[in-house]
């Protein structure tokens, strides 16, 4: 029977891989005209996917003139001599590079569950779909629905709904004592959209400054607008204010409370630093610090620290976060805060673009807040991460690679760091654990884009805080550090990690054989 | 008691507006500590707005920390020391220029229908709220919350689900003959997030073009990207294409189906002058169309128009088109169909962007369109705009004012335009018809952002094509050319509009007297 490999369908859907795949063969005469196509049954087994995939595929193709569907009998491949062929019809263009761009996408946390190799992935922290409180969303849905057709048809207003700006601002003010007014708060279809729209209102002639290792997606959202960027290094305090100051920077985009992949929280020094390299700026070179509060939420031990904005008292930081991150990926809904000394700016600017969510998500979302069941579920949510936090180390703890890893940054959010103490490279263990279904990568990984690198500034030969030479990668190590993120783990994958990592590792210097 | 005048709120909510207000008394010292205020009901009559309104106001207030709320008793003043004030609770800029921005706002049609004086708005085409089909959507809600939970908490693909791109894909080979494949397609959350995208996609350093007089929030979305903008005048068949290649365009952003404000649509002669514009180009700077197809779905007569996508061969048309439009405000999303040349550009350069659109909204759309709900909500939609609009038509003629008056464009969508018969300018018109509480404005109104007017490519002197000197405005009108949305207008509205115009013309040099 015919057949398909899903193996090299990289990121396109189950069906629209087959939906490809048949018309190539239709194409090219692999497939003749007349020709009966499996029945949906029975290609669904053989293919390993569901029979939905395949009718999907069947009736797109069907649907484009590809296959004729006969009544009881089935579908038949259409008379399609190439001269008929539409332009749109060729083959379409391929990634060529495609291992080029999966690289790019690592250090972003963008891996698709779909790969093929990676068993348990360290690289992104997947939130667990059955933790989403269903139950009372749909209520509050059918309540929405029920109560607001008439503004749920009116156009939202540029920033939000001021239901939730104002349900908002009395979150930040009751759990991050950020005290903000509705006005100041812009709702956006995540952070992403928010940092472009922040590139317009700050200027695309600014440069841009941001922590390297860090999150890459960043980097490439602010290369993507044209702006100039450059990547500081960090001691173990977080980013470098004078590299920061030498490199000519307007605006550092910055994740103080918990910066990934260090797991550095900022202390309040190198904030009051920070803050005061803010205001060296003057009338004409104004500076703003972005503060991205990513996974400010799942702080799981210690008091929260004061965000940036929170302690600024010169309106140049910007604060940003994500309900993606804390509810739900099925939610993509985020929000920034601006300094009241921007709003004008923002209004002149921005004011005229319409909102990106929907005002429908927006009121379900303000009442989701507003009767308390954020806190309820962000309350569940940090029970469940410091649950599956505690079962991975005390597994690490009590394997055979215990006494030779060392962990940190446990507490401040989701993903936290071993170091190794090993004598190689956290290439090579990357790629050892690959091999056993692991996707693992060290601090390295993270530190500028491919092709980037010289992006980034240097610290000048002697400066008192390199202690680490050459061979640091961020934190100051010179033994390899790895990312762990763990909130998307089961408990049987926590159970079986150390074994799969102690098979892994066997042997590299200094750690044990099996 | 105390009172506000609501008529100086702008763009706040009421809610917003009110909160604030309190805010500044309470800061300023107009309202003492211990005060207590005013009830929420007697104060709800007193400002002529809901309970809800001052209720939510006052808990804002009272969560902020500037109001107590005593059980039983009401709402206490709190005691603010102006020392005390944290930097972010000092007022708040407010918009100075608000005329200015006002006025910006026009052309595009963003004016919000709490507008105090318009109480008949031609200036924008509103959708009436009663026709959205609630009861099929939340059908569709509950179905997709009920069998699609994993895969609404996984993240979609960075183009959106394949579900919904294959519906469009197969809407368009449907009713657009547009034969593309659903990977082409890419989701977004409102065209102006693709329009941003494409800038990213092209490149910030190409030239953009666009229609004058058109859509002025189109040229505002690229000015704010930082991209160099033309303004290409048009003759009665559309874009001057001598005066587009003469700009140094790269890229041109056009309406050929039914151009706004002009209603023109483009015969197939210039598209075949356009697309050979864009072969023009080379390997180094090619070219590209982006055809915004806004409102293709509501041609009420004659044939649709071939896209200009369907029609290229060069591989150089983007089509866009949104749900916003077609099916109702409350929804945001658009997509965009790229040619298959770019795919791998696409991929490439923002392939890691996430989609701004919630999954669970792509789902419940893909089924509203796959089962055929789509096709009928449009149908609807189309004979209830027919009727407005044979009801608007029908009243102008018979009125006194309708042998001054000549329609054009009444069949390409939803806006026509009449060319009065009187020795006036537009400016006049609209001021006049202001007066009366109609907002309308001219086709000379949507020519250029103020202050940008000189972006414009003027004609040649002596051009051929420039038949009417300089009194034209850009539909080679010499007469006062005024534009009209009618979807939004309720039967009684259109009953009163032909007396309302005859008052606030009366007189005009060539129009009757009351």
């Amino acid at each position: 029977m015919l057949t398909y490999d899903f193996r090299d369908r990289k990121n396109e859907t189950l069906y629209e891989y087959l939906y490809r795949k048949i018309r190539q063969d239709i194409l090219t005469g692999q497939l003749r005209p007349q020709e009966r196509m499996p029945s949906r049954r029975a290609f669904a087994r053989n293919l390993g996917v569901s029979v939905v995939t395949v009718e999907t595929a069947y009736s797109q193709l069907a649907a484009e003139g590809y296959l004729e569907s006969r009544p009881r009998s089935g579908y038949y491949v259409e008379q399609i001599g190439r001269s008929m062929i539409l332009p749109a019809a060729r083959e379409p263009v391929h990634e060529r590079n495609i291992d080029n761009t999966e690289e790019l996408r690592d250090p972003s946390g963008l891996h698709r569950p779909e790969s093929q190799l990676a068993v348990i992935d360290l690289s992104q922290s997947g939130i667990p779909s059955d933790m989403f409180p269903f139950p009372v969303w749909t209520k509050l849905m059918r309540e929405v629905l029920g109560t607001r057709r008439e503004e749920l048809l009116t156009r939202s207003p540029g920033n939000g709904i001021g239901e939730l700006r104002s349900a908002i601002a009395h979150f930040l003010l009751q759990y991050q004592n950020l005290r903000v007014s509705p006005e100041q708060i812009v709702i956006g279809a995540g952070t992403e959209y928010l940092y472009s729209l922040l590139i317009r209102l700050l200027g695309h002639d600014k440069v841009y400054a941001m922590e390297t290792p860090g999150y890459r997606k960043t980097e490439r959202i602010y290369r993507s607008s044209s702006v100039e960027v450059r990547n500081i290094p960090m001691d173990r305090n977080g980013m470098d204010i004078e590299l920061l100051r030498q490199s000519g920077a307007d605006v550092v985009h910055i994740s103080p409370s918990h910066q990934f992949p260090t797991g550095i929280t900022m202390p309040v020094t190198r904030r009051g630093e920070l803050l005061s390299w803010c205001m060296e700026g003057n009338e004409k070179h104004r500076r703003y610090i972005i503060e991205d509060d990513y996974d400010s939420e799942f702080r799981l031990a210690g008091r929260p620290i004061p965000s940036l904005m929170s302690i600024d008292r010169s309106g140049s930081v910007i604060y940003l976060n994500t309900f993606t991150k804390s509810v739900s990926p099925a939610i993509r809904i985020s929000y920034m805060v601006l300094p009241e000394g921007l709003l004008q700016e923002y209004r002149e600017k921005l004011g005229f673009y319409s909102c990106t969510v929907a005002n429908f998500e927006q009121y379900i979302l303000a009442e989701f807040i507003r009767r308390g069941h954020f806190e309820k579920h962000i309350n569940r949510m940090r029970n469940y991460y410091r649950q599956k936090r505690d079962r991975l180390l005390d597994a690490l703890r009590k394997s055979r690679l215990g006494s030779c890893l060392s962990v940190r940054g446990a507490d401040a959010g989701l993903h936290f760091l071993i170091t190794v103490n090993a004598g190689c490279s956290e290439e090579e263990l990357t790629q050892r654990a690959r091999e056993k279904g692991i996707r693992i990568y060290g601090l390295t990984h993270y530190k500028a884009l491919p092709g980037q690198e010289e992006g980034a500034v240097s610290r000048r030969p002697g400066n008192a805080r390199d202690e680490n030479g050459s061979g640091e990668n961020g934190r100051g190590e010179s033994r390899p550090c790895m990312v762990v993120n763990y909130p998307g783990l089961t408990d049987e994958q926590i159970d079986a990690l150390p074994d799969l990592l102690l098979e892994a590792w066997t042997g590299l210097s200094g750690l044990p054989y099996l």
